[in-house]
């Protein structure tokens, strides 16, 4: 109390904060400028539009303390080359979905989704109060960066197909776009994987070099488009069913700053975070019932012989993943153990809670 | 970027900011004391922690330029007397849940949790991006209040009960603390109905005076002991089933606000609104556990038949509800259709994951 009545005199009397050696960090007017490179082009709906509402947020809230530049995919680097130029130090960070560099570390995927994995829900807890974040600091710091969630789709659908799915043979040679661990399932079925950035979706898919896409959500889905290519739209997607974005930032860059500054940044990416999800899930029931009523869209279920089968690919998976390193046996070890913890809690509240409100009033 | 340089420029020189007329709001340095008064008693594990840590990060992220003074019910004022601590100007805000203030107007309920209603997630989608806000704006404006989210308990346990329930016929005469419309609701079923602040509930379940209680979840409930009165613990509720907590504040207070100081308390709102749900979830499943095995709680699920009968109750009480004035009757409209259409999506999406996940994982 005392020391906050001092400094408001200070700044009365128009004495330099910065030059009282007593007041250093209460109200330093240092700026920073911020560059942050993204995986997603501009103004895309949903991903695009939440990642540069963070980046104005940034600026707004911090009064411009740290003024954040967003360039979209390509405006300075493609998509997938983010990650090299926020390690490098060339920008101080990146905005993207972490499994995009699964190449380099698989531990990566389990910071933005696994197949059969957790809700958004259930990451966010273990993220944020069960370990989960310093285990993708260890991760990233192994990279030289530093993470922290932005952004999260939800459960996913589970993707666009031009054929009917009926069995686990379906996927037997389809040429299908899905990166991060659900790729490595479906190739365990004997679909041909590929992945590509947003962007370059829909002009594969066209064309046929691809048969099959997964992209987001009804709201994301929608302006790309794919149903011009591929009418049948299944869910629930088994290969992302939640979890978040990173907002990948230069770790040397990071811990250059004060603790108000990083405060600052968490407190937007935690925001953003759920916001870009909630906004999905206020938009994807009124966008698929429009492509549906008005681009001939067919919904599908997924049956339980193909979700047996991505169960018994994924666990393979998994084994193959811990095997990698003791990092990466590390990591699943605890999303494993926590998908089971939470999950289990939360299928006797919100989803036995949902499954008989749905049944009681017929939604 | 030429007005931030002449305002960092203007700082070093020690010109007054307040007393230049064209720098006004950018980096005005005028500081606020904010009182904050609440419903929860101090450091309650989970929504008294979460109260104390969202009033903490209001003060560091504004560098204390918002200074707030946090009072835990009955050290200010009542839990219910919160309400008109704030709506006369004696506090800035109230932390609480306003379905307490259902007595006012029964539309508050839907700024908490109704029953039968939105789940958390659904909720959220609806009060950011699908109207929700602005219908608790004209609520809470009719008082002198204007309200944000800032926390939630996720889908609450079903209650405590010293008996089993097998139909509605077990809620006859039975003395029960809930809150909210959940209450009319059991009011129905011919419960007798009580509403008590979480502080006072265990001496009255103690005591006898009432002999069944809800609260939140395991994480909450735990450390009121209800398990040494009450050792039936029954899922999923029907009378939380998500929602938000409010941090209440005086409008014309808020008003006053400057565009920054507005959009900061947002910020910090909006993390701990998901922080305050996340870190529930990530506990209820050990605490859960650790009752049943340290304290021989016995778990429960409410049958279909005690479901058909909570939602015809559920609706004759939305009937009345919207038959109390225009404004009851909008928000419950709004309420309806934006559960039915986000909760729909949500049925394809996370829930319908969930069960398949649960299902080949044994979870």
């Amino acid at each position: 109390m005392e020391r906050r009545k001092f400094l408001t005199g200070a700044a009365l009397a128009g004495a330099g904060v910065a030059a009282a050696p007593f007041a250093a960090p209460a109200i330093a007017q240092e700026r920073r400028e911020m560059t942050v490179v993204s995986t997603w082009p501009r103004d895309f709906p949903g991903l695009g539009i939440s990642a540069q509402r963070l980046c104005a947020r940034i600026t707004e809230v911090s009064e411009g303390r740290i003024t954040v530049n967003y360039f979209a995919a390509g405006e300075r680097v493609g998509a997938f080359d983010s990650f090299d130029e926020v390690a490098s130090g060339n920008a101080q960070a990146y905005i993207g979905a972490d499994y995009y560099w699964k190449g380099k570390h698989p531990g990566f995927a389990y910071f933005t989704s696994v197949p059969l994995g957790m809700t958004t829900v259930e990451w966010n807890a273990w993220i944020k109060f069960k370990g989960g974040q310093d285990l993708w600091d260890e991760m990233s710091g192994e990279f030289g960066l530093k993470a922290l969630p932005c952004g999260a789709t939800g459960t996913q659908m589970g993707g666009w197909f031009n054929k009917e799915v009926n069995s686990a043979e379906d996927f037997k040679g389809l040429k299908f776009r899905m990166p991060g661990l659900g790729g490595d399932v479906i190739a365990k079925l004997g679909a041909s994987v590929v992945s590509l950035p947003g962007g370059q979706i829909y002009e594969n898919l066209v064309s046929g070099a691809i048969d099959a896409t997964e992209w987001v959500g009804p709201y994301n889905d929608y302006f790309l488009k794919f149903y011009e290519a591929a009418k049948y739209y299944y869910y629930p997607g088994m290969h992302e069913p939640g979890g978040g974005l990173a907002f990948g930032m230069n770790k040397s860059w990071w811990e250059s700053l004060t603790k108000w500054e990083q405060a600052l940044i968490t407190t937007c990416c935690m925001e953003e975070h759920a916001a870009q999800y909630e906004e999905a899930q206020a938009l994807n029931g009124q966008y698929l019932q429009k492509m549906i009523t008005e681009n001939g869209v067919v919904l599908k279920e997924f049956n339980d012989d193909v979700y047996d089968a991505f169960a018994e690919a994924a666990l393979a998976v998994f084994e193959e993943t811990r095997a990698h390193s003791a990092l990466a046996a590390k990591i699943d070890e605890s999303f494993q153990a926590n998908l089971r913890e939470i999950g289990g809690y939360q299928k006797i509240a919100e989803v036995a809670f949902s499954n008989q409100r749905n049944r009681v009033l017929g939604i």
